[in-house]
């Protein structure tokens, strides 16, 4: 069957430079009415009986899978040399839509690979400036009163590859995949920190983890005390072992690497510990030659999963311009959509429900004319912060950085609908 | 390390008869200065140190599986005789908590095993009443625009054992689990039947799967077009093979048959088609002799998952009652529980988000004070329509009722903590 494209005159929806419509208004009056170019397989009439309608189909399964069609949608990953699970595994994001990240698809940044713990083994210790230190195991916090929360989690090294002078030759997933979504259950920190009793001189937090790298990070007690969770459920089913199974520290917003997996002991303390990882890594080097150090909550950020890299555009016509949005700081408040590189903006459609500390998809109606075109968003949230050019990071930061890039990221499109990413 | 209770004097807290608190007031004076009486280990000490923290763990996967010690977390099912695929696969509620569904988890209802889709051969068309019928593959929908919704898929038949007239010696897997919840992300079907252009004597759509058994239903158009999805991506990947990939449809609130999968085919009707489905299987026999057809939307209903079967109580003190509420007619607004048999019922905490068409987590806090009890979750809806007990269903229904169970189930403890289901 081949293809058809109507004709655009959409000129009385554009909100935009270069094809940027206005969603909510090309929905009112329809797509078909607004004479929008739309993809059509031509020649509908009687469909193909294809093998699947006439045999029957596999049997059902205890732990189900994905479509093997969909086996190209993985997690990429690379370790240090030598070792199998000492780095980074990436979430495909231009093959997700929607804001949930599924379990097995979750990012994972390991610091000695995923350990194999048994949960009747395990046991989580707080101690410290407590009145009295108390260990718990999964099924005695089992019993806790419970909280769920959607809620991001971003590496702090995400996007780092921004700071560099070229633009990298990756795609969303190579560049910002160090990001995902999910629905986090478990017991509020403050719950177990009242029962410990905190000593008036705690003003700190080390969490660490019981995989072979001892992996641990400092936080503020206030932190803990605010909003943190200790999780042991995600997305409904207990943690994955990449994700802390049997249980992970929770501090909303706060940068990925403070999320420790694997929690094995939290010690309350008047300082912050100054560990391995909080000083010889996730600090941010300044122009200067000095590093910021304890710079927790990510700030503002987007990025366009769809057109990106992977995902050439085939035709001319209408696409969904589609991608997330998120802040450290709480609620995304408006998400800017530019197809000109910034020349002019329009304003996304973001799904509801919108939620702190979780991604939020936003989506743009494009009507792509053929020429080239450079696509950026830009997030302001409920702060009122808005999220910076690349120039404005680089000239704060340096560009030795290696964390913390928020800036707006570009996808170039060429005139024959190949997308790649360059600097804009 | 032995366990320690400490001992209950939380009258101050009760909120109904048995032992039911007010978890609000609870959380905010402190479980520990309100003297519940939670699990500890004692001998808080030095940690041991396992095997998993002196050995490297296990290498990155490019999709990721839950932990070898959660085997037993799987779905549950039965086909029928000399079928592998012809039946049901149950999510185990009992063992999940939160509101989302994993997607390995989701449960199933198949008439004819789960088909292996090619998605570039596989077409959805839509003809029937309209102006022009169209056909689409999977690819040309991605271009269209998309929405997020969270919205639950309930099987008819669910629960269909409480209509018995002894109590069935099952879990809430067993019970209760044609239940899943999930975010689902696709084209909204009037998007496309607005392309098609609608014949003003269209009233019915007839929605048609590409499995072997053909399966098809009716649906009002009037439902397709307020907020139904063709969805293609289920918690952010595509859906798996059991959910209907490539797409399936989703009527928002509407029994799970009528969520049809692997969808081909959708025809404007006048009249509703009739299909084998929707005539020999999904219709409501009530005590005259008579059946009721085309009951569409799942009325409000509420299950307790924790505790339940399988998760019996091993010492008195202080627990978590939890559970899941949904409604087909919008949002959750209130739950109720009861310790003992729906005498007296204290409110329960809603996890927000609360959304409509969803499944909403309630808790409420439980001091169990080693004598027998009966828990019961009522809901109310944002109609006012409240669940109803199972006396009142039955003498509606007749006991030879089969699909849309919704009154209030019941779990027995008994004294030595062991977890039952009975009628009450």
């Amino acid at each position: 069957m081949g293809r058809q494209t109507r004709k655009p005159s959409l000129d009385t929806h554009l909100v935009a430079g270069n094809g940027l419509l206005d969603r909510r208004h090309l929905l009112a009056v329809g797509l078909a009415g607004a004479s929008a170019a739309l993809p059509l397989l031509a020649k509908a009439g009687e469909l193909n009986i294809e093998p699947w309608m006439t045999t029957p189909g596999a049997p059902f399964e205890g732990y189900g899978r994905p479509s093997r069609f969909e086996a190209k949608v993985v997690r990429t990953f690379v370790s240090a040399p030598n070792t199998g699970g000492t780095g980074s595994a990436r979430t495909p994001l231009h093959r997700l839509n929607g804001a949930i990240t599924p379990n097995g698809l979750h990012y994972e940044r390991s610091h000695n690979g995923v350990p194999d713990i048994d949960p009747d083994a395990h046991r989580l210790l707080i101690h410290g400036l407590v009145e009295r230190p108390l260990v718990f195991s999964p099924e005695t916090l089992s019993r806790y009163p419970m909280e769920s929360q959607i809620a991001f989690v971003e590496c702090g090294g995400n996007s780092g590859a921004l700071y560099q002078k070229e633009p990298a030759d990756l795609d969303a997933q190579g560049l910002h995949g160090l990001l995902s979504c999910a629905e986090w259950t478990g017991v509020r920190l403050s719950i177990l920190l009242d029962e410990a009793g905190i000593d008036p001189k705690a003003k700190w937090i080390l969490a660490e983890g019981a995989d072979a790298s001892g992996m641990s990070r400092s936080a503020p007690l206030a932190k803990a005390m605010e909003d943190s969770l200790i999780a042991l459920y995600q997305n409904g089913e207990r943690l994955r072992p990449s994700n802390g199974y049997p249980m992970r520290l929770l501090l909303p917003g706060y940068e990925g690497n403070m999320q420790v997996k694997w929690l094995r002991r939290i010690k309350l303390t008047e300082e912050p510990t100054m560990t391995r990882d909080e000083t010889s890594k996730y600090t941010l080097l300044t122009p200067d030659g000095k590093a910021l150090q304890f710079v927790f909550p990510v700030e503002a950020k987007s990025v366009i999963t769809r057109p990106s890299p992977g995902l050439d555009l085939k035709e001319t016509g209408f696409y969904e311009i589609s991608g997330l949005a998120w802040s450290g700081y709480g609620k995304v408040s408006k998400v800017e959509v530019s197809a000109d590189g910034g020349q002019s903006w329009g304003e996304a459609v973001l799904q509801e429900p919108v939620l702190p500390m979780a991604l939020t998809r936003f989506r743009m109606a494009w009507q792509w004319s053929g020429g080239p075109a450079i696509l950026q968003s830009r997030v302001t949230d409920e702060t009122g912060y808005r999220q910076p050019t690349r120039d404005a990071l680089i000239t704060r930061r340096g560009s030795r950085a290696i964390y913390h890039f928020n800036a707006i990221a570009s996808w170039g499109v060429s005139g024959d609908g190949k997308v790649s990413h360059v600097y804009a």
